[in-house]
């Protein structure tokens, strides 16, 4: 029978066991590891995997797929380790979050019989962990795909079937690139996230703001429960393009902040909100499927005069109201003195 | 029977309608009005209100309460209209987002024989307007009560039991304290959202980020969605507070910021992850129920210690994983000089 590896087993590991066990594949026998023994146990026991391995070399026995599902720091040590033990034709991925540092260890430490393809399911969830796997966690979701260079045409495939088995889309896309995109709408949301979470609670009016805190707060501060070891994994393996998504998210919020506190550009401050509701309104309604560079381009600017033209009327009519609020303000003020 | 007014036909009003109505109570008229008559008439067929009122007047006609759930620039207008229709004794109440100018309308613009008792449900969700609202939405959420100095105790009375009625809980707050506290956790988020939407919608390479975007990006976002209504009233009646967290949001990041480029300062960078998924776990795990300033204070401390305690063992393991790490990548570097 044909043997898949998964190693490490957490929230994104332990999912793929599950979500391969549901997809009704027969003949195919999933072994697990985690270097938490009884994480490794807990996994057979739910389900997750077939046989629980009791190391390294006792997983991949065999295993015509390793899947690499361990915090990023670690893969390559993983990769030294297994390199001496895998078949010739063997393939090998992982789920890491950042990719061209994982693609340089492949290259480095994996024999040539052997394929190395990147992968990275876009998904999860607030709680990290084996206990928060589920079968359905890619279900619908975009999993990127980053073969090396190296790499067979049928190990490629085989990674797309895995990924198609777990219920997600693959989306194939250059490592550098998906670093790239991924530091804009991944690793700077994880950024933004934990600083407000770290600036609210590390203030001394922590218990009354936490008492005040809705659903908005817990949401936009959702990422700063990520894994701890994960978060700081990406940091260091995708530095450059981080710092640079955090140093234009800083001129973003310098640009509303002076909107917000210069009266005369209130009409700028509501066509910003105007703009952004609409584009946010539109992504939510029909995200790409994948990224088509010409078609996409196209439907960005016929979306973009769309736009101009519904917020246009928007932002006069509310501009109109300001004004008055702002009038009237003034007028209050001189009928008020002794309250200034 | 006795009437209720409900002025302000979206989300929020909608939603009390609703909620009042599954609350079972009976022998209470509860009379609706949207300034889009069409909105008032589909809150009626939704059975949101009994009685879609065509004017101002005619809704509060004989009404013993009035909830205001306009948008919190047109409350001012909203009050200067019906002060002269309420009868006496009336208690009015409203739902906005921030309440010291909202306070100082009411103390400006309605009668002696009326009580003015400001409310603030902190409750939404992503998508604004009628269609959204659900008797659910307040089950189990804070609802900020701002009573003006003149307002009688029995009207404090009747906006709490109404806001139990609509399943949640009213938290008794000072006007200017509930701004201070709601700039940091929902106003500061709903920039933070808006920002980091903004600037990825604004990239040039906006197709290929929105393809890559997860339900990372999406929670993080969700506030971005906001009616920019809401959003640019906030901003307006808020200014001071806003400005000053945006500023400390800023330096958040430029300390994160700094922890991620220096190599050095890794162990610093471990250290405010863990420290902030630790924080944020018990945060959910344990919400204040409401701001008590001793025992809360004692709580926090205590927590403090036990932080500390377990974030320092793993910090210790990781640093030193980490500092492998770059030590190897430097080995590499060297080994490697030509991929340089």
């Amino acid at each position: 029978m044909p043997r898949l590896a998964i190693i490490g087993l957490g929230l994104i590991g332990g999912s793929i066991g599950l979500a391969l066990k549901q997809s009704g594949l027969r003949d195919l026998e999933v072994a697990g590891y985690d270097r938490e023994p009884d994480v490794t146990r807990r996994a057979k026991r739910l389900g997750a995997i077939d046989r629980d391995a009791h190391d390294l070399e006792d997983a991949v026995d065999g295993a015509a797929i390793v899947v690499i599902a361990t915090p990023i720091l670690h893969i390559r040590k993983v990769l030294e380790e297994i390199a001496p033990l895998l078949g010739e034709g063997a393939v090998v991925t992982d789920t890491a979050s950042t990719k061209r540092e994982v693609l340089a260890w492949a290259d480095e430490l994996l024999p040539q019989t052997v394929s190395f393809v990147g992968g990275h399911p876009i998904a999860g969830k607030e709680t990290p962990g084996l206990d928060a796997a589920e079968a359905s966690l890619f279900k619908g979701r975009q999993w990127a795909i980053t073969p090396t260079l190296g790499a067979a045409e049928r190990a490629i495939q085989t990674v797309e079937n895995l990924v198609r088995l777990c219920g997600a889309e693959p989306v194939t896309i250059d490592a550098a690139e998906h670093d790239s995109y991924l530091a804009a709408v991944s690793h700077l949301p994880l950024i933004a996230a934990t600083a407000l979470f770290s600036l609210s609670s590390s203030s001394r009016a922590w218990p009354e703001l936490a008492a005040l805190a809705g659903p908005g707060f817990r949401d936009t501060t959702r990422l700063a429960s990520s894994s701890p070891d994960l978060s700081h994994d990406i940091c260091l393996t995708n530095r450059e393009n981080l710092v640079h998504w955090i140093d234009r998210y800083m001129e973003e919020l310098q640009r509303l902040r002076r909107l917000i506190e210069d009266e005369a550009s209130q009409e700028d401050l509501i066509a910003a909100f105007a703009r952004v509701q609409a584009t946010r309104d539109a992504f939510l309604e029909a995200p790409p499927a994948k990224p088509q560079p010409s078609r996409a381009i196209d439907i960005a600017s016929a979306g973009d005069q769309m736009l101009s033209f519904m917020v246009g009327d928007y932002v006069v009519r509310r501009t109109r109201e300001v004004e008055e609020m702002i009038r009237q303000r003034e007028k209050d003020a001189m009928r008020r003195p002794d309250e200034r």
